[in-house]
């Protein structure tokens, strides 16, 4: 009889969002005529720039005409795509990476999630506490996390390292050698960032160790600090040990449009084994390309008139945190991000609990 | 140090389609002049049909309003698409299927080679030979498969199930009980199918035998026989041992635009654990739903526009192959499929190996 993968039974189910929404409705209901402001779970609310709207209308043409249809995309994306990409997220930074290194996927989630399967059973991952929960509850799911701890919510075989007031929530190398580590930059969900030069530190602790960094720079377009890398590749060595995983969703609002990229440089190799031919054998095995539409709309975020968009889209969400940043400052409260992540991160006052705070 | 998974490097290049270029390249070269029809790969080449042009313009206009635009999507797919895929795919048939028992996703290569990590470690799984590869290679990654013969193709704990002429291309129970079993019906690549009678036998097995079957139904829509089942759920039983896997590229031309779904019935569980609340599990943990506008072109080809015109494209591609297997019967091959499925399977003649054939 076939017995089932049981580290899924492992995860904790996700108590936090259910948690929430049953507390909002019973206050709601108490109290019909609060107006809520609804912070739980974040997603964006402008509709997607012009420029983006008419590549859209023009790429759904040429799928209705014979001689401009595109059935199936090359498995790793377009080369209109990841020629904008490498010119414009990489060449225009002085980062050496080309067009096919670029690996165009249907979003930054589904790119953090899979990645693990390149990975040995036993390797132990590092991860920053607080941050994104896919990058552990993925590797939950494959067997690399130990035992779970109800009282702390942490796993036995994940090497923690703790973002803090106290550290300036730049997380510190661990006494146990990690074989991958996971950066968030800026991270979500705490809004803050480290500067480059720190970022350089752990770029050379990699190459040392022998570790892979899995870098995720979501909030890329959020960054406004000179100080502050826009990519891993503007540190020195950083082809050797680290693949970058980007986002369309909140420099471009394509949350419910769906588009991604993974940066995996060729030289990158553990025990002579290429993790370039490793990841392009996972999406020409278990996926089939982004949508033909989808992948016209990523070009029109690289479009003169896309960035000159986009730019005042992000400065709207920036105004939003804004908003909240100094109104929770005035409230009395110590609040943290807000510069380069459209995240607040507050300080519970006294030693309340998070969920004594939100009750 | 970290170390890869080493199953990855288990598998076989993929040198079939690139020894197919290779070769089709040497021969133009030295024939210029000969017009060559390319069989390698198969995809479509048809427009996508009005009411699905139509559908998509109007999505994307409603993403360019804040009024109507739409953010991340329900990690399963909006009510409308799966309503829409409950009533027509299931219910105007008579299956037992509801709503929220199917999962749209971006495709079914990646339900086909992502259903496996809900099984453990040393599942063993039977596959059709010949059949779609992603199967096989997706447990290869996952180290389910031993290892593998050059000289055969074929790995040492996955259990094979001929279907060649001899037994009319109908899979026989395997001698050793698999605990999954893998079946597209009609089958890529031998074009052929079973009854739906045969595909009881497999669903009465498999509930016996506490196997569960993958049931890859893509060429559905090219069904054109009384007699053979257009779900798995038309068998009895079939709710408690079978998953089943549906493609749009091949009823309604997707496969440049990416949309499919996987149904996994409520009741469906192995040593008390659901499968369901596990695939909700994975969804929800490494997929971030397929996009708002493809979920409403998708919506499109259950209207009464979309049928009629999709009607017409399939009528299309199984004219090709029409052509295709009566000219081959004419030139004196032997040659199945092209009634169920738009595949057609040729005997070489004499015992004439297959690339003795092709060159």
């Amino acid at each position: 009889m076939l017995k089932v993968n049981d580290n899924y039974q492992k995860l904790p189910g996700s108590y936090l969002f259910s948690t929430i929404a049953k507390k909002v409705a019973a206050y709601s209901e108490a109290n019909p005529e609060k107006r809520i402001i609804r912070l739980g779970i974040g997603d964006v609310t402008q509709p997607l720039a012009p420029a983006i709207i008419e590549a859209l209308h023009r790429a759904v043409d040429e799928m209705g005409a014979a001689e401009t249809f595109h059935g199936y995309a090359p498995d790793l994306g377009y080369e209109f795509l990841r020629n904008a990409i490498a010119d414009n997220d990489y060449k225009a930074r002085g980062c050496d990476i080309s067009a096919d290194e670029i690996f165009v996927s249907d979003g930054a989630k589904s790119d953090s999630g899979n990645i693990q399967e390149l990975f040995s059973a036993d390797a132990r991952i590092a991860v920053c506490d607080p941050v994104y929960p896919v990058y552990v509850d993925s590797n939950v799911m494959a067997g690399r996390t130990g035992t779970y701890d109800e009282k702390t919510g942490m796993w036995s075989d994940v090497i923690y390292m703790p973002c803090t007031m106290e550290n300036d929530f730049v997380p510190e190398f661990p006494r146990e050698t990690p074989d991958v580590i996971y950066l968030c930059l800026p991270n979500n969900p705490t809004g803050t960032t480290i500067t480059k030069t720190q970022l350089q530190e752990w770029v050379d602790y990699a190459n040392k160790n022998g570790a892979l960094i899995i870098y995720d720079g979501a909030y890329e377009a959020y960054i406004s600090e000179e100080d502050v890398a826009h990519s891993i590749y503007e540190c020195e060595g950083a082809r050797t040990c680290a693949i970058e995983i980007k986002s369309f969703s909140k420099n471009a609002g394509f949350t419910g449009v769906r588009l991604g990229y993974t940066v995996v440089p060729r030289e990158l190799s553990y025990g002579g084994v290429s993790l370039h031919g490793m990841w392009a054998r996972r999406h020409g095995t278990k996926f089939n390309g982004a949508p033909y539409i989808i992948q016209r709309a990523g070009e029109a975020v690289y479009s003169k008139e896309g960035k000159a968009q986009l730019k005042q889209q992000v400065a709207y969400y920036m105004n939003n945190a804004k908003v909240i940043l100094e109104g929770l400052k005035e409230a009395g409260y110590t609040v943290f991000g807000g510069v380069n992540a459209p995240y607040i991160w507050l300080k519970t006052p006294g030693n309340m609990g998070s969920w004594e705070f939100f009750d």
